[in-house]
C-alpha cells in the first residue's frame, strides 16, 4: 500500500503548543514574504534562454551531490547514478533506472534536509501526493517527467510561481557574463544578479591559475604583471557591477590574511604566476589578495562574502574518476581570530566594508565569530552554511550567536544553491526555524511578541536585502 | 524516613506531551527487543565457568571507574574504596565499610548517567525499592550481597534473563582464548564472542612492546622480522574468528594512519622491535599498523573499530600507586580528515571494509565525522562513546551527526562495560533516547510516525547485527 | 504608542507546562536567598564612600563593554557614545545626548542578555513601566537621574536593598587597598572583601611589568631578586587576606604551566625583569609563577581561579584611540589536559588546594574540564563565563558538564560584573536557568524532585558558598 506524502503545515515548529501557537503566528506574516537569495549557484543560462529542464534524474540526482554522496555512503557507485566520468567511460545512462535506483533507497535521507527539500519539490511543485519508495518510483517519474515538458516548469515561469523578487548566481572572473547580458537584453522583468567569484585568479594552487591569469589580464586588456592584474580586478569588478553584482565571494581554505608591502607584493606575485609555487607562497598569496579584495571593496562598495575552511575533493580515487564536487568534500577546524587580523587592521572600522563570515566549523560560532562580529562594524554573520543549513543546523547557529552578535549583525538566509527547484523549500525551512527560534524566545518570556514579528521579517527579508545592498 | 525509589516508565522521554505519546508507542515496539552487545569488556570467564559474583563492593564499585573516580574528586582517598595499590600497601578491605562510604556520597552521582545505570541494577536487578543514601546503606548491602549468593544471579542466569543475543569480549593479541573456548565447550547456548584488539603489540609506546611483540610471534611460530610480525597477525586473527569474532578494536591515541612503503615498513619495525622508540616512529608505527589493519580485514572480513583521542592515565600519582585505569583518562582534541586520509586513499572505497569511527571530542561530529561516514562507504559512525554514552550524549549525537549522515551510516548502540549487571540498563537508556530523538522529529513532522517505528527498531537491533556482521 | 515593560514571573523557564510549574516550584525556593557574589568588579570605593552614582549614561552605558560594543559594531562610533580617548580628544560629553543614541538602538540588544539585566535594572532598580525606545528615552533618563540622587541609590542602600551576603572586588598586587580598610573602618556592616590578582606583576607581556615588579617588592620591603618577588606575593596575599581576601584570580593567555627547577626560575626572573623578553619566556615564566601560586595555596589556603583564553585589545586602532578593555576581547581556542598537567603533577591531588577553571572555549566543557574536575580533588568548574554569561550560554554548560562532572564540582555562579545595579539581575538569570535545567531533569525522570530542591539551593548559595570558603 502506498503511503501518503503530505507536508504538514505545522512543520519545523517545535512541539510545545504554546509554543507553536506563536510560532505559527509568527510565521503567517512572513511565509509570502518574496525570495532574496543573495548567494547561490544557479544557471544562469536557465533564466537567459528558458529552456526545458531535461528528465527527473538529470534536474534533482545527477547534478545533487547531497543526493549521490548519500547514495554512495550505503555502496551505491557513482556509475549507476550516472555521474561523468573523467576519461568517458560509461556510466548508467537510462534515467529512470537512476531514478528507480534512488527511490529504493530513499529512506536514507531520514532525518536530512534532503528529504525535508525533496519531499517541498515533489509535493508542491510537481503535486504529488504518495511518498517515494520503489513501488512509487515510475509513478514520480512519470508525473515529473511530463511536468518538466509543460511551459509551467521552464525556468522563467518558476522564477514567478516562486516569488523570487532577486537572486545572484555566481560567475568566475574569466567570465564574459554573455549569459546575464542575454537575461537584462530578453526584456524578462526577472531580477538576475551576478557575483564575483575570483577564486581561480586568486588561488595559485588551482592547476590552471597561471593560464587563468594568463587569460583574465588579456580578459582585461592589461599586462601580467602585479599593477595590472590589480587593475584587471577593478575592471572586471565594474563589469561585474554592471551585471548587477553587488557581492564578491571567496572560498579559500583557511581565512588567512597578510597585508604585505607593496614590494614583497610585486615579488610574491612574480613568483605564483612563473612556476611552481611553495604551500606557504599560495597562502599567502590568497591571504594578501584577500586584504586587497577588501580595499577594493572599500572603493566599489561590493559586499564581502568569505567561505573558508573545506578539504576539497578529499576522495582521490573519486576525484580521478569523477572529476571535482562530487560529495567528498569535508570540512576542517576553522580559525578566524589571529587569521582576519591583518585584514580587520585595515578595514574593520571601515564604515564603506560590509565582509559577511561563513563557516562550517561550528566550534567558533560562540567563541570567535559572535564575539567578532558583536565589535567590528565592517563584519556580519553569514547564515548556517552547507552542512549545516538544515533545522538543527539553523538551531545551534541561533542558539550559539544571537546572544553574544544580536540578531541584527546577522544577515538573513542564503540558499547557496544549484538546486532550482527547491530554493523555496530551503528559504521556507529556514522561516520556519527562525519563527520557531522566536517564538521559543517570546514563549519563555526573553522577548515580546511584537519585537518577534519585526525579527521575523527583518530575518526572512530585511537584512539579506540591506546586508547584499540589493 | 527513607524515599522511595521507581523507575519511571516514561523516564528520559521528553516532557512535552504530544512528543512523549509517540515516544511511548515507539519504545513500546523495541523495548523488548534482544540485546546485541557487539563492543564491551565483559570478562569471559564469568561466562565460562558461571562463578558466582563477589560482594557488593567488589562487584558495583571497586571495578567501576566512573564511580571511584566521582567519589575521589570529591575527596575520597581511593585507598577507602579498597582500590588496590601497585606496591601491594593495604587498603580498604571491609566491603561493608566501602559500601557505606558509597552510599553517603550517593547524591554526588546526581544527573550522571552512573546515576540511571545503578538505580536500574539496584530496582531492576535487585527489586530495591528505597533510594540508596546513608541510611539505607546497610539494606542495600544485605539485599545484595544475599542474592548474589543465589543462582539466579550467577553469570549465565543473568544472560539469560538479560536476553542478550550476543555479546562480544575485547582480548587482546596475546591472549590464548581459553575461556572463549571453554564456554564453546561447556554446551551452554549463550552466544559469547570475542574481538581482536591488537594494541599492546602495535603500540611502542607500551612499556611491554618489544617483549609482546616477540611473545606474539612466537605464539604464531613466527620468527621476529615484519614479514614473521604481519603474517602472526594474520593467524592470531584467524584464531579470533574461530572464537566467534567479527571485528578488531584499535584504541590509538590519534586517529593517525601512513601507508610506508614496504622497505620503510621494514626498517622502521627493526627499529621499534630493538629499542628506545622516538614519538615520532611510535607514532608512525601505530599509524602504518592501522592501514596494514584495514587491509587485513579487506581480506578477512573483519569490522574494524578506531577508538582514538585519549590521554591515558594523565594522573601521575595515581598511576604511580594504583595502576593504570583508574579514572584519569582525559579525552584529547580529535583530527580526522587529514589523520586517516592515507588509509582511506587505500580502503575507503572499498565494499569489503567496515571502518566504525568513534570519538571522544564531540566537536568533530558535525564537522568531520558526519561528512566522511555521509561519503565514504568504508566508514560507519559509532554510537556516542564513553564519556557521552548519556543522555545528553546522545542527543548531542544525533543532532550533530543525523543531518549529514542520516541514521543508515551509524551502527545502533555499543554498552562498551565490563559492568554486567547494568549492560541492560545502558541498553535501556540508548532505546529510550534514540525514541525520545525519532518522537521529536514526528512530533516537528519532520519523520512520519511509520518510518520512526522502522529507524526505533534499527537502531535498536538491526544495525548493530549488520555493521558487525553478527 | 508606548509599549508596557514587565518582567513576566515565568520568564527563562520551559515552555512546556509540567516541566514551567516544577521550574516555579524550585524557582520559589531559591528566589529570595542571599546573594552570594565570590568574583566580580565593582568599585570598593563604592562601598567605602557611599557616594551617589552619577548620570544614566554614565552608569549604565560608558562603563559597560557589552552595551557599547554591540552599538559600535552596528555603526556607532565610540566617540558619539562619550567613551574617553587616550589623547584626551573630546568625545561626546552630554549624556541625555547619549542616553538617547542608545535608547534609539535599543533592539539591536534583542536576545542578548544585556537586555534581560538591563530590563531588570530598568523595572525592577528604577520602577520603569513602559519600554525603552527612542520615545522613552527622555522619560527614561529622567526617571533614572532623579532616582539616582536619592539616598536609597547610593551604593550601600542599593547593597542592603539587593540583600548581598557578601561580595568580592578584585584587586592588583599593588593596591594598597585603602578602600577596604576605609569599608572595615567605617563601621558599616556590609561584607565587601578582595581578591588577589597578581597579574601585573606575573605576565611580562604587560608593558609596565619590569616597573611593577619594582614596585611591588619595595611595597613589601623586599629586594627585587627571585627569593624576594616569591616573599613579596607570600606578604602581599596576607594583606589581601586581612582585607577579607580567600580567593586569587589569574587572567592568563592560556592555560600552560610549568615547573622549573629552582635555578632556572631564578635566570628567567633575572631575565624578565631586566629587558625585553621573547614570547617563550614570558609564557614561561606565567606558567611557572601559576605553580608558585597554587604551591602558596597550599600553604595560605586561598582559593585559586584560572581565566585564561582571550585575545585580549583584537582591534588595534580601538586601543590606540580609546585604550584597554573596550569591547574588543576575543576568545581563543582552550586546551587545558596538557596545559595544566605540570600544575596538577604537583598540587592536582592535594586536598588544600581548590582551583576552578574558567574557559570561553565551550569546546572543552564534555571533553577536557568535566573530565578533569570529575577526576582531581583540587578542581572545580567556575560557572559560564562572560560571554556565555547567558541562558544559552548557562544550559550548554549545564548540558555538557553535568554527566561527567556531576553538579557538587560546580562552584555556582559568580556574576564577575562592575555593573553593580545589574547584580541581582545577573544571579536571578542564573537561578532561573538552573531551576529551569533541574526542572527538565525532574521531568524526564532523571532526577527526584526533593533533590532537585537539594541542588537548587546548593547551586545559588551552597556550593559558592564552600568553594570559595566565604
Amino acid at each position: 500500500m502506498t503511503k501518503i506524502l503530505r507536508l504538514h503545515p505545522d512543520r519545523l515548529f517545535p512541539s510545545d503548543s504554546a509554543t507553536r501557537d506563536i510560532a505559527r503566528r509568527l510565521y503567517g506574516s512572513v511565509k509570502d514574504l518574496p525570495i532574496i537569495s543573495p548567494h547561490g549557484h544557479t544557471d544562469p543560462r536557465w533564466f537567459a534562454y528558458d529552456r526545458p529542464f531535461a528528465n527527473p534524474a538529470e534536474l534533482l540526482i545527477i547534478p545533487d551531490h547531497y543526493v549521490f554522496r548519500m547514495l554512495y555512503s550505503q555502496g551505491v557507485p557513482l556509475e549507476d547514478l550516472g555521474i561523468a566520468t573523467m576519461d568517458g567511460s560509461p556510466t548508467a545512462n537510462d534515467p529512470r533506472a537512476i531514478w528507480r535506483r534512488f527511490a529504493e533507497r530513499y529512506h536514507l535521507f531520514r532525518g536530512t534536509p534532503s528529504r525535508l527539500w525533496l519531499d517541498w519539490v515533489f509535493a508542491e511543485a510537481f503535486g504529488i501526493d504518495v511518498r517515494l519508495e520503489a513501488a512509487t518510483a515510475d509513478h514520480y517519474y512519470d508525473v515529473i517527467d511530463a511536468a518538466l515538458a509543460t511551459d509551467a516548469f521552464r525556468p522563467r515561469a518558476l522564477f514567478e510561481r516562486y516569488n523570487i523578487e532577486v537572486i545572484a548566481t555566481t560567475e568566475g572572473p574569466l567570465d564574459p557574463l554573455d549569459h546575464h547580458r542575454a537575461i537584462r537584453e530578453s526584456g524578462w522583468s526577472g531580477k538576475v544578479v551576478t557575483a564575483y567569484r575570483p577564486d581561480p585568479v586568486l588561488d595559485p594552487d588551482d592547476p590552471r591559475f597561471i593560464d587563468n591569469v594568463k587569460r583574465f589580464c588579456a580578459m582585461a586588456g592589461e599586462d601580467v604583471g602585479y599593477a595590472g592584474y590589480l587593475r584587471a580586478h577593478e575592471k572586471r569588478r565594474a563589469d561585474f557591477r554592471a551585471a548587477g553584482a553587488t557581492s564578491t565571494d571567496h572560498g579559500h581554505p583557511s581565512a588567512f590574511t597578510v597585508n604585505l608591502p607593496q614590494q614583497e607584493a610585486e615579488a610574491l606575485f612574480a613568483k605564483v604566476v612563473s612556476g611552481p609555487v611553495s604551500a606557504r607562497d599560495a597562502e599567502l598569496f590568497r591571504g594578501h589578495m584577500l586584504v586587497e579584495m577588501a580595499r577594493m571593496s572599500t572603493e566599489d562598495g561590493m559586499v564581502m562574502q568569505l567561505h573558508p575552511g573545506v578539504h576539497r575533493n578529499h576522495n582521490d580515487a573519486v576525484r580521478a574518476r569523477f572529476g571535482k564536487d562530487k560529495g567528498a568534500d569535508i570540512p576542517t577546524a576553522g580559525e578566524f581570530v589571529t587569521s582576519l587580523k591583518p585584514l580587520l587592521d585595515l578595514y574593520g572600522n571601515d564604515p564603506r566594508l560590509t565582509l559577511i563570515l561563513f563557516t562550517l566549523d561550528e566550534d567558533v560560532y560562540s567563541r570567535e565569530l559572535a564575539p567578532l562580529a558583536g565589535h567590528y562594524p565592517a563584519l556580519r554573520l553569514g547564515p548556517p552554511w552547507w552542512f549545516h543549513d538544515s533545522p538543527e543546523g539553523m538551531r545551534r547557529f541561533r542558539e550559539r550567536m544571537t546572544e553574544t552578535a544580536g540578531f541584527y549583525n546577522s544577515v538573513g538566509f542564503n540558499d547557496d544553491t544549484r538546486a532550482f527547484l527547491s530554493i523555496p523549500a530551503r528559504h521556507d525551512v529556514a522561516r520556519r526555524m527562525d519563527c520557531g527560534w522566536l517564538a521559543q524566545l517570546v514563549a519563555e518570556h526573553r522577548l515580546e511578541e511584537d519585537e518577534a514579528f519585526e525579527l521575523a521579517r527583518a530575518l526572512a527579508y530585511d537584512l539579506p536585502k540591506q546586508a547584499y545592498k540589493l
